[in-house]
């Protein structure tokens, strides 16, 4: 973690990350309910709202779609990430480089870590890797911060969310994403453990508006520096107006109430 | 995928691959029925073809045959590849560097990607730095997409197909060869996810003239650009009738009937 | 071990290392009784002790906190390290590189080496690459040196901590850290067979003030250059107490009765 | 394969390759029944015989005894190699660089693949290397195409062969030793299939001389460009008559009873 | 092997070999017996011995006492070592890099091959990088060849130890350290076939002064180079009378009687 590198994917020291892997991570089935959504330009085209302040995407599609939208967008490359086709204990491969995104006009970079997979030492030492490059080409750092694996028997509860908030600013990301650990309690634990570094809310599975704002409010006045999502963005019609509402509980300190009456 | 990329090996942005790892994948019996095509000779001088927009082959096949028809035949350097002999999770050896195939003439490299294998995230970072050295050598980038492995049931599914050809376009290929999978709308699912990416149909075995064009004529409608072919060629007598029915429903926009008929 | 190469994190050729890279080896459920001590700016206050001859974290620790800090505190690059979270023989993730830790103003390295892990091979050969790079660089070399794996039967027996030592010496540490092994007898043995190398105490879970007091001056006087302290400083509400009486016991030659009644 | 590259190693493009591993993938047990055989220089005089094209060693026997011979013998430098005594799927060390062998004055590499193997895909990868290190020293490429693992019941079955010379010409050998398939026919497939790339022989266990030669000549006159033997040579007292027979019908098409009646 | 490489440990074309590494391979219960051992002062002083050709440590103890010594000893740099209490197929970890060891002033480096373990395609490939590189510094090479694993019933027999000097040969060792087989004639059988490259004998456990210069006296007899020695010197009160004795049995030529009898 270190002071402004994560300036050019925050506003006011907030961030509303769009994250759109999914089409990796999970296929193409999770385009299935809103099909214009397997379409980038339909995902880029939202990413230009002003409540987000960084696109999340790997390499393929930031080489095929990002250079029509340099100017409107500020990319995070996500560097690793793997299918869900496969068996065994948590893993995801590095996909892209940091020089490689650096070129590609990237301002910061997104890594996963599986905290708790017998693969962890192996995750933690490309992360090393990468985010030592980051810094080499002042990028911010971004850990998405995901415990899993044989050794862990609920991955949501207080204690793992905590420790995977804990593990962003020990390992020196500048921003940490984790799961909603289900409490205001549990999340403001979370974001005290995470010190200087900033933490974000991961979106998780589509909710309702009402429900996924409050959700978002109360990580907030626990201490989220903001959010990162996907589905609940691109699996609407028409995601404006949530986004609407994000950037009003988000970057307007407003309730979930004020912003759904906008 | 990077625009243009894929010039070398396309032709009005549709691509027919000829390609000639056989001998590696399964060995010289897939040579038996047509002993002539087991020389390296044969098939270059089948891919002399108009239709034939590029050869794939392996590093001692492209070494030995390749600098006696380099002004008639683009090179495709096939980078990986491996013998059926050995057992366990699907894996590949990368048996050719970027820059020897770049020395040697190769407008783009190939790379088969087996998705779902447990080597999986391997091979995907294999992938990374034989991608990212191709686009240092302005090569274009075809992925063989093959998802295959312990965790798979049936790796010809329209959903498994759709992520296959989804994988290329997420990893950074121009170009993603799949199997068909089965049905025209499963063969548009799997080509509309692929974005900008091209997505060519891998020709599989051995099948009649008519019953080969018509599944062309269907993946081509369904939104593919074109062909990767391997046996359908070499285990002809005479591939050149072929060659000239796929010319004309691939680059001509024709029928099935019309190109039989021509 | 290189004459002079701990000058740096040591007082009169003895140490006192504040610890703090227990939000990564253990979660932040070490820092509950005390919840302040989650916060790295309170525990570097803590380390400006004149006591204090050196704190070891983390990366992103160090990145995040210590350029407030650089004038007043002596920093120990803890490189490897890693969660509690997984399952399997004992292995460590290295998370920092050595010319990223000089390039933040470390003046010495630490790592961990499990003797008698199934790894001890893998981490003994990164700590050959630290080790001679941090020589490159004029940094010190300290070993967290803990016996712990499958072949292990009782890992603070005399003889598996004389051997942890021992470990220190052979591959080149300037200071071998150890847990204490229950007497003062094999204390002896421990620093004995530990050559010019220094050893110092692990300060281990929370005690009175009088017991670690006690303990540390049974250390010092087996031959002991010091201690290397966390959770007993740290989940204390006001440590200076007990850093006044280990100054007391470790740089001026008192007795635990003698430091208590300063 | 490329044109010439195996000049050095070859007469009239056939080759006559005297092993001298056995020491380390058999034994000195090899060497019982001719103790002499043991002793390199025996075997490096042997090796200054008109009909030896080149001599293939590892590294240390090349050290040691090379340049006594340098003028007298052409060196091939076999990279890989292990001992008999360890268990698991077939391996092989890489004990040479390709650099360390162009000093020492080989003209060429040789290097076993275990196709078959669950290493084939490591192994394939590491002879991509020296391959390709090999051809940018200009010297030529000796593959050892032996089939063997799990996943292989019979390893000189007819396709098994032919499969093994295949590989030798898809990875880029200039010549493949293989092993004798049992039958005229079966040889002629295997060199049938190895194109453009060299087959030569493997000499395998003893046998008589007019046993051995018309085995050789049955090979030559299925397309076989020559032989790879140790055994059948220097477990002979007298060599010299074995080699005056196999230069008449390797170099001079001589028939067995023409080169045993010579 | 090559002429000279091994002229700064060896006098008259012999070596006696200090070897003091047990406090890592075997732990400070090595030093139990004679205490003052355990100091490495104490076998630095041995080593000054006119018999002694050469000590050979590891990394840790050569950085910490070396420099006093570098005008009376000559430094065998022991790259490789590991403690004993971890469990599985034997390995060795790599210590200390030859470009490390050739500014420490080494002139020769010292590698165990476990031949017969499973790990021993691994440990061939970084003895063959040590090699390499100290043919780039012009050091010496010994081998210490000890045979054991999964796969080996009986380490020290006859055609196992031939195998362990034959392998030391094969991949390049100056000078290979093997087990004493047991019999003259095994021994004899070692040396024969290990060619140009030198053999000492393995000092082994503890023995009396005449029972181990008659091995000694035995193996020289049968062709050996010299001594490798640890615990028969320093698990002595006083190791002078004994290295007088060895002086005489492997520099002089001399029985063990008339070395006793000096």
């Amino acid at each position: 973690m270190i002071p402004l590198a994560d300036d050019a994917i925050t506003r006011d020291d907030k961030a509303l990350i769009l994250a759109y892997d999914h089409g990796l991570e999970h296929g193409p089935v999770d385009f299935a309910d809103v099909p214009a959504s397997a379409d980038p330009e339909t995902v880029f085209d939202v990413a230009t709202h002003d409540a987000v302040t960084a696109l999340a995407v790997q390499k393929g599609i930031a080489e095929a779609y990002y250079p029509s939208y340099e100017d409107d967008i500020t990319l995070l490359a996500k560097l690793n990430g793997t299918s869900n086709m496969w068996m065994g204990e948590p893993d995801s491969a590095v996909n892209w480089s940091v020089e490689n995104a650096a070129e590609l006009g990237a301002d910061a970079i997104g890594f996963t870590l599986y905290g708790g997979s017998n693969n962890e030492v192996e995750m933690a030492e490309e992360f090393r890797q990468a985010q030592e490059a980051a810094r080499d080409h002042d990028m911010g750092v971004v850990m998405w911060s995901y415990p899993r694996g044989q050794g862990l028997k609920n991955d949501t509860s207080a204690s793992t969310i905590a420790y995977a908030s804990r593990l962003g600013l020990e390992l020196g990301a500048d921003i940490t994403k984790i799961k909603y650990p289900g409490s205001a309690d549990a999340m403001k634990w979370a974001c005290d453990v995470a010190g200087k570094s900033k933490v974000v809310m991961s979106g998780g599975s589509k909710a309702s508006d009402r429900d996924f704002l409050e959700t978002v409010e109360t990580a907030m006045n626990a201490g989220a520096s903001g959010l990162a999502v996907g589905r609940n963005v691109f699996q609407r019609e028409n995601p404006t107006a949530l986004l609407d509402g994000l950037e009003q509980v988000i970057f307007e300190d407003k309730t979930t109430e004020e912003a759904l009456s906008v």
